[in-house]
């Protein structure tokens, strides 16, 4: 089965796949229908969203895999359940999927997902290994292919970092790929702005081969912007909808100039932060400014906002456009829907730099990562390599991933 | 690459793949190099151990494997590591493995490995799922594939007992395909009588087809001996070399009457046992007899080795032999180098029914496990079903595992 399956993959020139995408905001899965063309040579010719489903996890199901993401609280007998119990719910947001899009299992080539992060090393660590102890990397992604290929009927490809780990590679960012796939130009420099919780940059100079790429972590993204909201609201709305309360306040200079001096900025790329730097500490220690400077909370989460804007601008132009030329700067993620931090973007870069978000191209900011773990798994299927040695710092390039037929 | 490398795969005739097996004893890793040739219809037609070696695990891994199977100690950030750097110990096994049989990476078609279970849920658990509660199957086996396949340059086929829990089986035991592959006879009725840890058994009934297949534990192994012996010498010897000890001292028949009073012997197969019952709870309980009625350290011993061979005759004798006819019972794993042991049984089987050790057909007992993995990846890059679904409980025959190209 499993060959044949491989090889007619492999002899078509358009394919049908679902990404399956499930972040560290612990909210849900994406699910994106999506189909691939591929030219004579193997090569992505174009690549077109179907159809899109998201399904949000219940509360009991968010606070079992947050207890996981924790050392002081994740237990072994907990985790081999959900390793299995969350595939159920990926097999729902399949079936959901496909019921919207009529669409058959048996029509759909293969499902792409990348899994639930619950521990992911920082850089290297020590283990006990034959020769002594060695410095190695690992990530750990739950949600078990064979459970969501029985449940399916359609093969599956997860697991993606493992490979790039096992090439010395940090496993991440693994986006830039599908980034280069779906917006690579010839003559346009193009910047693929991705705001979450972080907020990260994959750079494709004009006309680039995929060695050119460049990727990092700007700063913060909306999680500042997020806790500051929570604080305000004691928790009834948990993000800035629209960028309506930024727009409310007057961003405070001083405290940005201050919050702009972190050496994190500083740092030549690549680089990449996390909670542990943008986390509740740092929104804490915001808060208390509030009082100390007499200012507002829409004041607060509008300097909150400024941050995030400054420090990608500067980023910008620290790091990328002193050589590289750059005609466009396209925004996905949360933060394409917050027009207050859109027009603090557009009001600081340089004239002749257009901002626009993945919508203008026809995907739905929501949907382009599971739109990018669709491709990567493609090309997992087609026996081709999709990590970007130059952003990951692999080794060489390899076919990410495992199948399950 | 990957589809290539599967088409040939199913071409050939002359498959040479290697097993890797890690038991629950956490004591080190056994690598079976093995020719499997299959005739025109894809069946198995001949199995070859080629070579074998056995890496024992150091110290330090040996305790940080046992701290990461209790939910007690277990921590997700020390399971990650294990996860990839598991991995090395079993990529140098693989090396020393084909360095001592003079066979080049390029030559072999794959590694199948079972990786390290660290845990394992004793029937079902409950788990929010889209639809509410669900009870569900999971077991968790560590040993990342990805970097595997990247030290060695080879496909790597493990994660086996995934598919088999999806289809709603207990994901194991997964060795009787083995077993029926390797022993099944026309005319002869064989029982294949493990004796690790735990002992069990696969009936394989004479003319058997697969779906005949019924294999169940029939109680203590090796465990309880271990742990006596461990006890009796403070730790020196970890195991009753060759059975000596047992055959220095006498059995206690009134001791032994009222440990096989234990109900679990009554139960009607199939049915499965564990450390949570034979464990150190129960060999302390045991110990304690010595003094109440006045035996040496020797005479325990040899009381829990007459346990296992008393368990094990009684279950054919209450399970087996009232339905099927037996010639041959062929035992393997660790009791089959306790003399004592295997004398023990021999006065206990019926008139007519040989005892071997799978020595004499060819597979050291050592490696029989290690060679069934290799059969069941070969199965699985075969694009066939290798569990038994009247053994495992299992809705279906599935084609087990992942692959990693």
């Amino acid at each position: 089965m499993n060959v044949q399956v491989q090889r007619r993959y492999r002899e078509k020139r358009e394919h049908l796949v679902i990404g399956l995408m499930s972040g560290t905001s612990l909210d849900g899965v994406d699910a994106a229908l999506v189909a691939i063309e591929t030219d004579q040579a193997g090569d992505i010719a174009a690549v077109r969203l179907q159809h899109f489903y998201y399904l949000p996890y219940s509360d009991e199901l968010r606070e079992w895999l947050a207890e996981l993401c924790s050392p002081q609280t994740a237990r072994i007998d907990r985790l081999t359940l959900a390793h299995f119990g969350l595939a159920e719910w990926y097999a729902h947001a399949v079936g959901e999927l496909l019921e919207a899009a009529a669409v058959a299992p048996g029509e759909v080539d293969a499902i792409c997902t990348h899994g639930q992060t619950v521990w992911h090393v920082a850089g290297r660590a020590p283990f006990p290994c034959p020769a002594g102890t060695a410095n190695i990397r690992a990530s750990l992604q739950i949600g078990e292919l064979s459970t969501l290929a029985e449940r399916t009927g359609i093969p599956v490809v997860g697991n993606f970092r493992s490979r790039d780990l096992a090439a010395d590679g940090e496993g991440a960012p693994l986006v830039p790929y599908a980034d280069y796939v779906l917006f690579r130009h010839g003559e346009k420099g193009r910047l693929l702005q991705n705001i979450g919780g972080i907020a990260n940059v994959t750079v494709l100079p004009p006309g680039a081969s995929i060695d050119d790429l460049v990727a990092f972590d700007t700063g913060p993204g909306n999680m500042v912007i997020d806790q500051i909201v929570q604080m305000a609201t004691n928790g009834r709305q948990r993000f800035d909808e629209g960028g309506r309360m930024a727009a409310e306040g007057t961003v405070c200079a001083e405290l940005l100039q201050e919050l702009l001096a972190d050496p994190y900025y500083r740092l030549v790329p690549p680089k990449s932060t996390g909670r542990e730097m943008f986390g509740r500490a740092f929104a804490e220690k915001l808060w208390a400014e509030k009082d100390v400077r007499g200012l507002s909370a829409a004041d607060l989460v509008a300097t909150a906002t400024a941050l995030t804007a400054a420090t990608i601008v500067e980023a910008y132009e620290s790091f990328v456009l002193p050589s590289t030329p750059v005609h466009e700067v396209i925004v996905s993620g949360g933060g394409a829907r917050n027009k207050t931090l859109l027009q603090m973007l557009r009001d600081r870069l340089p004239a002749g730099i257009q901002l626009m978000t993945t919508d203008a191209y026809g995907i739905p900011d929501e949907a382009k990562e599971a739109i990018a773990f669709a491709i990567l798994g493609h090309e997992t299927l087609m026996g081709r390599p999709s990590n970007v040695p130059s952003v990951t710092g692999a080794k060489r390039a390899v076919v990410l991933g495992t199948i399950c037929y």
